[in-house]
């Protein structure tokens, strides 16, 4: 059972994995280094728990205790409990969802492992926004997916921010890092997945046309600002795109994965 | 012409318009008792202008001038030039796209002129996160819809968060407030659109069933939260639902509206 701690100082050095949530860089650095990640909101941190992570410690103000008493029970790791408004003084902002853990991170599968018997996968280049990687996750989740596979420069699904976005999916969607960027969906192909690029690029044919009656297909999405890598593009099997009204820029990668998913979903 | 103004005082009261961007409940009272609202970056501030919108004042650090000079060119408003430090104090975060423009706000259209040989629709209930509104704007635009409107709480499209997300496409895709919120739903379909609630009601069939065939198309989206109110939804006249995975919530609304536009798009 998890010890309540009621703590006064917010500058209490047990509660480091806390600090300065909005601080992007100093909380990359801290959560590499420590392994940890956050989740926030009762309804996350129970999705954690119940896909087997394992508590370092939990902080929350005292009305959110009864929550999560039973996960609380079955859990060793101290529980930290502050008033609201010095929670706030130590992560730098309002928690609305009240409820904060720090869990450990454990190592990321292999790529084997990912795929094992999966039949619709994303894969990930360079999406670096963690709203858009949450957003990713939540979206494949919802519509079928079974695995997600990230190039070495892809923002991290165990964000905070990102882990909310995708409202705990990055728990239960399997996932890792590819090895190697260069020949990553050649490899994918040579696994026995059809490699789709979702691109603008002008031999792209409509995304339902693409995926039209495939077995194992790899949905590919590149970076917010400049879409995918050339190596990528041009090493995909296929090139999709999704017809769009004159005079519009594009989707936002997190609308085209939405709409892509979808009618993969259904081919 | 625009005249430039180099400034070194960040609590310079011609900066007002300007004031701590981050804190919403300052900027909506501000925003609407002057009647402005904020564009954020060259391409945004750019759109605002060619769409007719008026500046009222620009505020850039210097090297965004050489970008903007054709647009400074054409306008009577001040230029306030600041170095990006001061500009941070004033507007309370670092502004990464560099220019920002303050313009007036316009009456609304009426409902007639915004449905004026519309022929897809959307209409939003109570979506109050302006990234939301911003999303859905764009992907509206980028799947071929024609108009937006908005029930009396959701928020607002020309707020800088929701004008930069949507990526300028609230200037150019015609909206506006719906005066009557309990019988909105029955005056569109007294207008000759079928309205589409998206729900997960026990009685909602799927989106690409939902839409087949229809000419002109009202789709409607609830709040982020809780969906629709029961009176739109049972004021619709059909329900339909995104066909998805076991056990994973929903789709968040923004995903759910893009994979909707795109059915609705090819009915």
């Amino acid at each position: 059972m998890a010890t309540l701690l009621e703590l006064d100082d917010p500058a209490d050095p047990r509660l480091r994995d806390y600090r300065d949530l909005r601080d992007v860089e100093l909380r990359k650095s801290l959560e590499g280094e420590e392994g940890l990640f956050l989740a926030e909101g009762e309804k996350v941190v129970r999705r954690a728990l119940e896909a087997g992570f394992t508590a370092r410690s939990f902080l929350m103000a005292p009305r959110w205790l009864d929550g999560l008493a039973d996960l609380l029970d079955r859990s060793a790791a101290p529980c930290f409990v502050l008033p609201e408004a010095l929670i706030e003084q130590v992560t730098g902002f309002h928690v609305h969802r009240g409820a904060l853990a720090s869990l450990h991170r454990r190592p990321l599968p292999g790529v084997d492992e990912v795929l094992d018997r999966a039949r619709s996968v994303l894969v990930l280049e360079d999406v670096v926004d963690h709203t858009n990687v949450g957003a990713i996750f939540r979206c494949g989740a919802a519509l079928g997916f079974d695995a997600v596979l990230l190039a070495p420069r892809c923002a991290d699904p165990l964000y905070r921010r990102a882990v909310k976005v995708a409202m705990g999916t990055v728990f239960s969607v399997p996932w890792t890092r590819l090895p190697d960027w260069y020949d990553a969906l050649p490899d994918l192909s040579s696994r026995g997945f059809t490699t789709v690029a979702l691109t603008l690029a002008d031999d792209a044919r409509p995304v339902e046309e693409a995926v039209a009656g495939l077995d194992r297909v790899a949905l590919v999405l590149g970076s917010e600002g400049h879409g995918l890598s050339s190596r990528w593009e041009q090493s995909a099997d296929r090139r999709a795109v999704i017809p769009m009204a004159a005079g519009v820029d594009s989707l936002n990668v997190a609308a085209a994965t939405a709409v892509a998913c979808y009618v993969a979903s259904r081919r």
